[in-house]
């Protein structure tokens, strides 16, 4: 695996899903692959879980990881092409990327959408100069159009908790005070259309995700119609693709609550967090017993673990 | 183990003092303890001994430790419970808590006191969330009212030092231009009381200590009078209690110098640090040969590594 | 070795670069020289290949690195002695130093200059603390007037280049808009200075280095006519010594571009890194296949490792 981005770079989905539960009994079985080996884990914004699951998974496999947060301890980067360089940024991605990956041999980045400019975001600009320039495999850790490591996990633990053979998984947009990047719903719905589940996504008009990314996936703008009989409800806020990184409603009543889970086949509850409590979803239903948040976050090690695994064993 | 706060947590001190004795001859005696275990070290506040005695203790019993500063690299963490999260704290220690507790073995903890709310902090709201919620053994490495760490490599540096079966030992506040916590001479005075000295605490009145930390300690406001004949002087300066967070003094005449030292049975002198030089203390007696403030930093390792070497052998 | 700051601490450059060569050949061959040997990377600035070539190396070592940021998750340190610290820097670096020293086995050190006061500076008064009070061995990660671990380096890159016993090898001054230390050039001249090469210094009047690191170097104050039958130029800005710290020129004039490229002979071009494209060099050259900087930065492990070897081999 040459680079970690979509569901498509990791094969068979069957196949994942049994690697990522042999990982999951047995997370020292493959401790000798990382031995003398290094991966960076590059944060050019903020982190608690992608950081710490992927630092344990790279430990699990033996590897050093070093993280290096961009901005805070290292210099600011320029990312433009043929600037003269006379302003506040001292080091261009073109010099900092090979360097960061002459010292390593496993390359993971966060970057996220800067939510200003499509064409820029959706060609993600920066993780794409990582994988032309870096001459590693890179691995991203939330980029501005994908999060594939979290949808991993999702789907693991979706695999983990469903009673039925084909669960039906909703998708739903929710409200927050700040506008957010697509990458966590794009990836969702790019490995649940990859995966056997009826997939639905619900969200006001307007938020509707690339088409890329929604694919064949069935689209209800009525939340509570979307909700009837789901087994897994993943709640997200994003912003408005179409007007590019803009809020186009707050509506408290898309905040998740007792009310939506009610119509529910006494459904899971999904978020990939930090979650804004009372924006996003009521307390009681984050509270309640079908609440999967921490134990989909602890897949994230999994799921990141299966990804450095299949790097180390194509090196 | 499952956390350490308190003198009590430790059990007998004179077996943890040989534990220390023991540990401190032979630091990698024990480095198969945490062999594949992880220490996530959290850190709300900013630390130079905590972070790297604490970095150490865990590489020296074979742990992976993982630093996380919060704020810095990761999400600013609400700590309120039932609030609207539409401010600019994007997670809530509920989940933050349980996700990081699902990355490791052990963590520890620093979270300052805030000086505002005498209830919230002396109830350890943020440190007994991550008992409550991580699932994992917790150490306090300072949190609102303790900082047993400290408190422990303290009564090691004594027990190495002193002369005499039972020293006299003297707690003096000291002026600082800043409020303080009151975390160090409350776990001081806490682990001074369990331990066989003759124990006194001076400083001007209004700064008395909870009385929960004083217990049983002679209290003696004329600062001279305290020192006589004392065999270690241990300086920190401190905020009020009863007008909590308060600065009500400043007073350069407690600040500890020749003149005070004199009236001593030549006692060491010992501080947490950092100090501030001229203030808590002069440059005379701090670089004076019966400065232990060296020696004290160095058995953090020792302390910290105790602490962690019981919890390894409680999982 | 006990420090690393001059040419003259490496000992004889011959063996240096054969053992370069070796280390280089096989980079895991002495990593049992640093089990359970911990050494602590100070930076008081920013770094991105000096931190991570140092924590490269010395993993390659079976060292383990701690980088403590200093003012970023640690307290800010009083360099100055005598002091009243009533202000905002809350602990002295006379305290800070040992108390790190007794943490690890070596120690790296950045801190730049502060280009304010010269005496300050060139007395290296932040480096020669760490020296005098840590007890440990010391590595210059970028001091105030010199960056021997990038010199050396660059040394060893002009080695594995060189199609000539004796290289005509051009230091050139170029146009930065930031005042810079000239930390870079200082130790690049007093290498080239002990190697086997023909060494040029190029720069505008007023640009002088210190005559203690200038040494025996030729001086060409036409950028052009030291370029002639040039085998390395190696770029760098560096504000004035005699007004010290001043800009004095911003000329575009002597940016690195392909006209003066036209006259070497067929040089390959240097620089430290980061470097200000279009300013400090054209994107046309810096993007050629003569460029080096990148094999130039991935050697900083390669001498960031012989000097942690040499330093743990003397322990």
């Amino acid at each position: 695996m040459k680079s970690f981005l979509h569901v498509s770079d990791i094969g068979d989905l069957k196949k994942a899903l049994a690697e990522a539960a042999a990982v999951k009994a047995d997370p020292y079985g493959w401790a000798h692959l990382g031995v003398h080996r290094t991966i960076i884990l590059v944060f050019f914004n903020s982190s608690l879980r992608t950081r710490l699951s992927s630092q344990k998974a790279a430990l699990n496999l033996g590897l050093d990881p070093i993280v290096l947060n961009i901005g805070k301890e290292s210099w600011q980067l320029e990312t433009r092409l043929g600037v003269v360089m006379d302003g506040d940024k001292s080091e261009h991605l073109r010099e900092a990327i090979p360097v960061i990956g002459s010292y390593c041999d496993l390359i993971g980045v966060r970057a996220f959408a800067g939510l200003e400019d499509y064409a820029y975001d959706y060609a993600e600009t920066v993780l794409q100069q990582f994988i032309d320039y870096s001459g590693r495999p890179v691995i991203s850790l939330e980029s501005a159009t994908v999060h594939p490591c979290q949808a991993f996990a999702d789907l693991i633990t979706i695999e983990e908790y469903k009673t039925k053979p084909r669960p039906k998984v909703v998708l739903s947009w929710a409200p927050h005070p700040r506008a957010l990047p697509q990458a966590v719903p794009n990836s969702f719905a790019e490995w649940m259309n990859a995966a056997d589940v009826d997939f639905v996504i619900t969200h006001p008009e307007g938020y509707e995700l690339d088409p890329r990314f929604v694919g064949g996936a069935r689209v209800e703008y009525d939340q509570m119609k979307a909700f009837e009989g789901a087994d897994f409800i993943y709640a997200k806020n994003w912003s408005a693709v179409g007007a590019y990184g803009q809020i186009l409603s707050k509506d408290p009543s898309w905040t998740v609550g007792r009310r939506q889970m009610a119509v529910t086949d006494d459904a899971f509850f999904m978020h990939c967090l930090p979650v804004r409590r009372n924006m996003i979803v009521t307390d009681e239903v984050i509270d309640s017993p079908k609440s999967l948040v921490i134990p989909e976050a602890a897949n994230r090690v999994v799921s990141a673990q299966v990804v450095m695994k299949r790097m180390l064993e194509s090196l």
